[in-house]
């Protein structure tokens, strides 16, 4: 491996070389914002994957880091997220009970597992995998997911314990437990969720109305959970709350990212594997998609392969420092972004800031309610949520709206894991589908040029001893018998055809099936004595069929236009 | 449901009316032909799937009687097959122990759910999914499957134990019990394969030498099994050579086929639902190409969907009478073809000459060597091995070579499920890689014609200012990124581009992915300068487009024809 192979690897060459002043210093005023947006974020997170809010804070520190080495986004900002996080409680929740240290070592094994599928499709060059998710069916994923994360975190609104993966059995054991609410925690929770909608949307106009620079107001808007957490905090430890039944976060570990394992248990890893293939997919589409967004703004690249790698050891790093499954993130990367970032040193400078918070401020955090916690996720979530992908698709395509259909209906039906898997089988089966019924229309000479139309929503020229087909669709297994059967009804019925031409333009590909498949039709029209030929072959695949002997055996020829074809065949009048 | 619809459900009432004196005696000597080969090969088919013989005459029996009623096929002769007799073997040899009751009830079972899907597959027509099993995986399927069958088969020629449902297992198992070898069985086996293969190939034109009529050459070679059977069962008894160790049939219940009822277990459904489920496939596409390819020959009609409905009905009817599961041979159905058959009452007498078989023939075969079937199971299938297949696809597509050598691999390695499931996914997923990376050629004008064409293999015209790329396929979810990401390299490297058309004549589809994408590339082209336009876009996709509001951020022109651009867009020399 020479040097520039080596380096393709560790993009943080290509924009280490160029830093200085003017590059660090804003860098580190975006780190100082995402920093403070990120510590209840980490904890929120980590809450609703069901861990020790710790477990937050130490996913967001080295996995920054290794990003910053490996990735090749310049913005995006590697960490906890919502719908990986609501992935990970799904998928340990299955293999250990929640708060057992079974239930911590399934978490960090799973970001290993999910790191090691990243890398080894980041070295194979496999991130074109991640195409096969439609953008509909991520869509409704997306939004599926939004609506579930909302519903598991009103338990912690209402105070009350409910647990469940589908929004039946969250809904359910929410209504069950409705009895027990804690009228404290609800007005807490309430309280909070509103002040920040309240932040979201009314913060920043107000801040800037009275005078406050527009970056200031920016700051001040994004600090808006911090404050809430300030404030609940010191309500609950100021009126003693924890004694009115106010569930807090409690007692935090003051320490640094701690060296951890993944297990190695085989049965573990079984029972992991298709969660974490599942997590490290999504959490690559919903990475890239962000890291594309920002990076066209600049006019920069963003390297697919390359960006699984960095993913990859990201997750690495989260299994051996106590973390759970990362990705990019779309509201942190966004604020990195609007907060002027210009390297990943702006990541490495937030993980400094978050190592700070783990050892400095985790013992002022005990009496932090985690109804305010559970508010900041329910806020940021609501903003995912969007069902107007199905009147979209629903207008422009039934296949695209089953495909979202199934996937809102089967996430927030049968959970997560289930969800994404039909999303991705149908929208897969259903083009499967479709190409194996082609479109297939007959077509006539638009007069008084040399381009042929749909004889049906054309006024074109025909000529009753000339049928001219064109199939829209490669010819390939699946459609082959469709083909034979059209040719044979069409033939059968009209009597005077005399030629049959097939025009390829929209013929890819040819396969082996195809090809018996043609050569039983020029058998069986020879039969009929009608001649089949073929027109506007393309290059590709008129190659493959000259090493066969289908040509010398074909009855009538092969035209490079449809327009030589009806020029020989119908006879003329002039 | 009025009468028509109802009788096309029956389509024996279609044949039934024109039945005469003619057309029975016909089918009466095709009956007796096909009665005489299907004895031993009933037999032998239940020793493959490691039945109890009878049960294989019983399988012949009501289910012919059931496709003569709903099947579409004038010459399709159901019973046991080669093929589908392994299958059955491998699916219940993993739930039940060979030989014991439960064995014979699991195969009873398997007959049931199989008639049951197919059924339902008829009903709710769903027939084309077997389009999905491609001509070439069929073929090494096939193939493989007869290398499995003779290599199961060489046990009883060498009259030792062994067993296993992969080529490895097979052989190893035999290897270890070679030194068990029963000197007079591998005498009986290997003589009766010889005379069996030299029927086959000499006997027919031996028997036309000595004088006789093509038809009575014809039966005599049909006999020669039953000339096998008759030797080696007299040989066996008048030597008394079961005292030497050759193992024979034994015996036989002597009845007609008996009242029996697949298991409803629900463990034992489970178990065999997915064998089931391929065996339908599979038999159904076996029967369906015999079907047709007799069909063809007299110009007759076979209906796919009517075709499951008669499968379907034939396998309950096996479940019911003590059968396993069953479906259109490919030797019998010719057999029953060349020998004159004309409706399917040929079938329903072949069924009776059977059943005469089972009440007074059985007593006679209790010294028949199991040897001897053997060799007529091994001398039937090597006419199913063809590996040239593997040159053809070789030659012709390496995507299909790859399904193919995949299918043979896995079917011999691991077993005939594994071996089909590989094919199909295998198949279906190169298709969709394909799709995924579609060509796109960039195009210019064919001078003198108004036909546009590659600019790597034709000499074309072509303006610096004026990018025209035709994408050789649908623009879905897979390939959209592609195409984006081809167009902004392309662009990029080019600076004179002022107009990028896409021509899209073999673009059938735009799915709501592609959509969004060429909103995408609309915008970032506009940014650049560079004006966006189609050409050639086909009907049903210009419908949907239309009502999006794509067309009118869209900032070039949508043209008709590819020519028309090219006019509007290259400046004129003259």
């Amino acid at each position: 491996m020479n040097l520039q192979s080596f380096k393709r690897y560790f993009p943080v060459f290509d924009w280490g070389r160029s830093y200085n002043r003017g590059t660090f210093s804003n860098d580190m005023v975006a780190a100082v914002i995402v920093t403070i947006m990120l510590i209840p974020q980490s904890l929120a997170y980590a809450l609703l994957a069901g861990l020790p809010p710790e477990m937050g804070l130490y996913a967001s520190i080295a996995p920054i880091i290794l990003y910053a080495v490996f990735g090749t986004s310049r913005a995006l900002a590697v960490g906890p997220v919502a719908v990986v996080s609501l992935m990970t409680a799904a998928a340990i929740g299955d293999v250990a009970q929640m708060g057992t240290a079974g239930y911590a070592i399934a978490a960090i094994t799973l970001a290993g597992l999910s790191g090691a599928i990243l890398l080894l499709m980041g070295v194979f060059k496999l991130g074109f995998l991640a195409n096969f998710l439609s953008h509909p069916v991520i869509a409704g994923f997306i939004t599926a997911a939004g609506v579930l994360i909302a519903a598991s975190q009103l338990k912690h609104i209402l105070g009350v314990d409910a647990h469940g993966h589908t929004l039946i059995e969250l809904l359910g054991s929410i209504i069950e437990h409705l009895p027990d609410t804690n009228w404290m925690t609800l007005l807490i929770g309430v309280t909070a969720t509103g002040f920040l909608f309240w932040v979201r949307k009314g913060l920043k106009p107000l801040l800037l109305k009275i005078g406050l620079g527009t970056r200031m107001a920016e700051f001040g808007s994004k600090a808006g959970p911090v404050a809430a957490v300030v404030v609940t905090t010191l309500a609950v430890w100021g009126f003693q709350l924890e004694g009115e039944g106010v569930r807090v976060v409690g007692d935090v570990p003051q320490s640094l990212p701690p060296l951890t394992m993944p297990s190695f248990s085989m049965d573990l890893i079984d029972a992991l594997i298709v969660p974490a293939l599942l997590i490290s997919i999504i959490g690559f589409v919903e990475s890239i998609s962000v890291a594309q967004t920002l990076a066209a703004k600049k006019r920069q690249r963003i390297d697919p392969d390359q960006e699984l790698i960095g993913l990859g050891t990201a997750n690495i790093a989260a299994s051996f420092t106590g973390g759970f499954p990362v990705t990019g993130g779309f509201s942190r990367s966004v604020v990195n972004y609007d907060a002027g970032a210009e390297t990943p040193a702006a990541g490495a400078f937030t993980a400094v800031g978050l190592a700070i918070a783990a050892v400095s401020l985790t013992p002022l955090i005990y009496f932090l309610p985690k109804a305010t916690l559970a508010a900041t996720i329910i806020v940021a979530v609501l903003s995912l949520i969007d069902f107007s992908i199905l009147k979209k698709t629903w207008n422009y395509s039934k296949a695209d709206f089953s495909a979202v259909a199934a996937t809102i209906f089967f996430t927030l039906g049968f959970g997560v894991e289930t969800g994404v898997l039909t999303g991705v089988i149908l929208s897969l089966a259903l083009f499967l589908y479709k190409t194996s019924r082609p479109h297939i229309a007959e077509v006539g000479l638009v007069p008084g040029t040399q381009h042929f139309r749909n004889i049906l929503r054309h006024k074109v020229i025909t000529d009753p001893g000339l049928l001219t087909i064109r199939i829209d669709e490669s010819l390939y297994f699946a459609n082959t018998r469709y083909l034979e059967d059209y040719i044979y009804d069409r033939v059968v019925e009209d009597c005077p055809i005399k030629h049959v031409v097939i025009m390829c333009s929209a013929v890819n590909e040819i396969d082996m099936s195809a090809l018996e498949s043609l050569e039983a039709i020029n058998l069986r029209l020879e039969g009929m004595g009608i001649k089949l030929h073929l027109s506007e072959v393309k290059g590709p695949v008129m190659d493959r069929l000259e090493r066969t002997h289908f040509l010398s055996e074909l009855t009538g020829k092969v035209f490079l236009a449809q327009y030589d074809a009806h020029q020989e065949l119908v006879p003329h009048l002039d």
